[in-house]
């Protein structure tokens, strides 16, 4: 398990490790607890906005609706059996963080806890709770972010169901074809 | 550019193509026209039900809103350099079939046309706009999906923004460590 360095960056920067669509973990608190999740529906729908599907059979759902916050953390490939591990149990029966082994670090801006061996953290506001009940669909704002400082490219994990997942290849470099205002 | 031999597949299949989050194209047709743009922000909402962001000054905002329809296809790493030049032009000026070398292909049920050299198309139709004015947010059903037999894994690509793209790398089944009913 990598224990990784990290410092804040721009939370504009939340497409870098969004966009490519990697399973995140997302971990909230209320009432003095603390739970994980498994989350692999999600989209950017601003460059500090993130839209998360989260059904309300999940233990998390009554927590983030309550507290109005979480954290959605990216893991690496090297902790895809914690992942899977949290997908498949529920915080109504077991702490998570305790099970797997997984460290609770104190965010800047919320309550809900970074999960330090994770990639990336994004800290998030709850800003729109319309889409909750038609849709399961929870808007965040993202108000601080955390990444480590290597490796520059995270082995991350996607998943493609039916217990498959793509692991992300290699990183490739095209910014000299775009057009200078489309980057 | 490969050419790809396809058939028809369940449309609650969508999550093994779009869940992953790799660079969408999407196709449509309005008034005997038809354009294509590139997309990266978009989600899986329920098994057949994908949500896309497309801004107000796409060309083919205005195209989808009215025909009430599109094609979302799964381009592949061989043709990068198509979608970023798709990125990076506009259906106002140009016919981008035409100018990008791509095949417009009649789909089963709607009038937007399938992309032939991407590896997958979902055939989509929009079934709420209430999400578009404040969210640019267009939820589609998917009624009809087609998918090339091989390869089985295709390379697709993943933006991270500024020209950066992450290529898909291997894929790994880890059926064995989920709980059957979480499958």
């Amino acid at each position: 398990m990598k224990n990784f360095r990290k410092k804040d960056f721009p939370v504009s920067d939340l497409r870098r490790f969004i966009e490519p669509g990697p399973i995140v973990l997302v971990s909230s608190h209320w009432k003095g607890k603390n739970n994980i999740m498994t989350m692999g529906w999600h989209m950017v729908m601003d460059y500090s906005t993130i839209g998360c599907f989260i059904w309300d059979q999940n233990h998390s759902c009554e927590m983030i609706r309550k507290s109005k916050e979480c954290v959605v953390n990216v893991p690496t490939y090297d902790i895809i059996r914690k992942v899977i591990g949290i997908g498949n149990s529920t915080g109504a029966e077991i702490d998570k963080f305790d099970k797997f082994g997984l460290t609770a670090e104190k965010a800047g801006k919320v309550k809900a806890p970074l999960i330090k061996e994770c990639y990336a953290n994004f800290e998030c506001r709850l800003v729109d709770t319309s889409l909750i009940r038609k849709y399961s669909l929870f808007v965040f704002e993202v108000v601080k972010a955390h990444a480590a400082v290597a490796p520059r490219f995270p082995r991350t994990i996607h998943y493609r169901g039916e217990g498959r997942f793509m692991v992300s290849g290699k990183e490739v470099d095209y910014a000299r074809y775009f057009k200078p205002d489309m980057l």
